[in-house]
């Protein structure tokens, strides 16, 4: 389609070099725990394909939140504002990043549906049942969290809720549900891999807040107190609200969001015991995990057992 | 998944329910000019899907574009900042507005896909390939009309290339392609279809180019001069950049994407014969699309034609 259109199929595909693919490697795993073949180069295309959906969402998000770093780089709408700037082009110089950084995340959505039905399997429909819920829910997880972060507090409850959308069905339920139905899994397989995924996934995401504030921003990628300066009212702030005291409380009604409470915020969560509660629920969640791992049995404790550990004692 | 997410859902269908539902009527217009029954429902889910991504695109675009209104109503994102402020919700009300915006345009794309697959035909994932072209070309295409903005000019033949990727292909070669692709249409017909939409989504595209300097509000949904007052570099502003002398070349430099010059630019427009040159270019090219439809021969005559005319002559 021509030369001009190399800067954003340049950006589509080293925003996709980099990440942990966790998502493609849980619907490998589903594959695998489906009696799916290691080998079986079919199952690559649906599980890279993840990749340019998380792609698409991470890119949206930054936009979103305004964030301007992504794994130690620029994000995509400050890369590219910083290109128009550099090139003294005409116009807008923000406006260009952004209307760059929405169309390069629409995209790698599209791609992600284009690549997934490339894996020539006869159970593609039956995976893109899986694909289209995912697609949905990730959605509604980000809307849940949008609306949320209006209100002046989030309940511990309401932030999961976020959580079980957002993440834990998006990054290991769904995947796995996709894997396994590559590979022709059952209802009853289907079932089993829920009872490993919520936990897990909501496990996941609560170690992602406790990095996002706790995290070393030379592992991470992201500055240190990241989550706390743009103010998101996640699982931990939301225990955090619920352990301390009024004090406590009005401390973080006008720090949040703000970057001059940073380090005063990162002390409460940790002396409020919030950090422990978070710690105690990921620990509890993993346990529930690898207890729904057990029981499905066969591979699953050798696919599933890596996975989860990665997943939750993660430094990044 | 809730009542929480009803207003999301809620915004998706309304946006839908308006809408001139071009992309639909191309769809099916080819399907029955490669002989797919006009009573045979399994073209609907198909044809209907095309609204999904076109409400996905508008939603994005007047995002960029920072549109206030759409047909009449204000934009997704206006919408979303006024429900945030007139609630007093926390936080910032027009990067609420944004980021709902980003997310309904991102789930719209998705439910494309899911409602195209619905469309239980054994020629879909022949028709499928032309969505996902499709869909690939509209983004390039905006992606280039972005670029576009940063130059200081755009030539005739540079903002053609916009045309071509962002309409012609997107809102009638692709559509015409998917239907005749789901009654199974073979290369030669696909390509003779091409001949048709070519010269016809210019024409829509230069159309619409008129329509947003020339057209009646009350009629379009738009005010008048709109794009003019956001700066677009249409083929129309390339024209006359063409067409006019030094001090109007100045004017246009001066004044496009200004609110006070669009008496002027409008003016200019029509003096400078910019006006009547476009006017021919959709003459000819609807000519040219008239021939390549009487080539075809069968029903495309009775089908192709009062599209094309809807198309073309349309003044909204």
């Amino acid at each position: 389609m021509g030369p001009d259109l190399d800067e954003l199929a340049d950006a589509a595909v080293s925003f996709v070099a980099g990440g942990k693919r966790l998502r493609p490697q849980f619907c490998f795993a589903g594959w695998l725990v489906a009696g799916g073949r290691a080998d079986d180069p079919a199952i690559v295309p649906a599980a890279a394909a993840l990749e340019w959906l998380q792609g698409s969402a991470l890119v949206h998000d930054d936009l979103m939140d305004g964030s301007d770093t992504r794994r130690g780089r620029p994000s995509v709408h400050r890369e590219f504002e910083a290109r128009h700037r550099d090139g003294r082009r005409e116009g807008d110089s923000a406006g260009f990043g952004e209307s760059v950084a929405v169309l390069l995340g629409d995209l790698m959505l599209s791609w992600c549906d284009e690549m997934f039905r490339a894996s020539a399997l006869p159970t593609v429909p039956a995976a893109l049942a899986f694909l289209d819920l995912c697609k949905t829910e990730v959605v509604a997880g980000q809307f849940l969290d949008v609306v949320g972060q209006t209100r002046a507090t989030l309940s511990v409850a309401e932030a999961m809720r976020v959580v079980r959308f957002k993440s834990a069905k998006y990054t290991v339920e769904r995947p796995l549900h996709m894997g396994a139905a590559l590979a022709g899994a059952g209802d009853g397989l289907i079932a089993s891999l829920s009872d490993v995924a919520l936990p897990l996934g909501e496990a996941f995401q609560l170690r992602d807040d406790v990095l996002g504030v706790f995290g070393d921003p030379a592992v991470t990628g992201k500055p240190a107190g990241d989550d706390l300066r743009e103010g998101k009212r996640t699982v931990l702030v939301a225990r955090t609200h619920e352990l301390t005291d009024d004090a406590g409380r009005a401390l973080l009604a006008e720090g949040l969001g703000t970057a001059d409470a940073v380090a005063a915020l990162t002390d409460l969560i940790r002396t409020s015991g919030a950090w422990d509660a978070v710690e105690a629920d990921i620990a509890r969640l993993e346990a529930e995990a690898d207890a729904a791992i057990d029981r499905i049995g066969g591979t699953a404790p050798e696919v599933l057992g890596p996975l989860a550990l990665i997943a939750t004692r993660r430094s990044r």
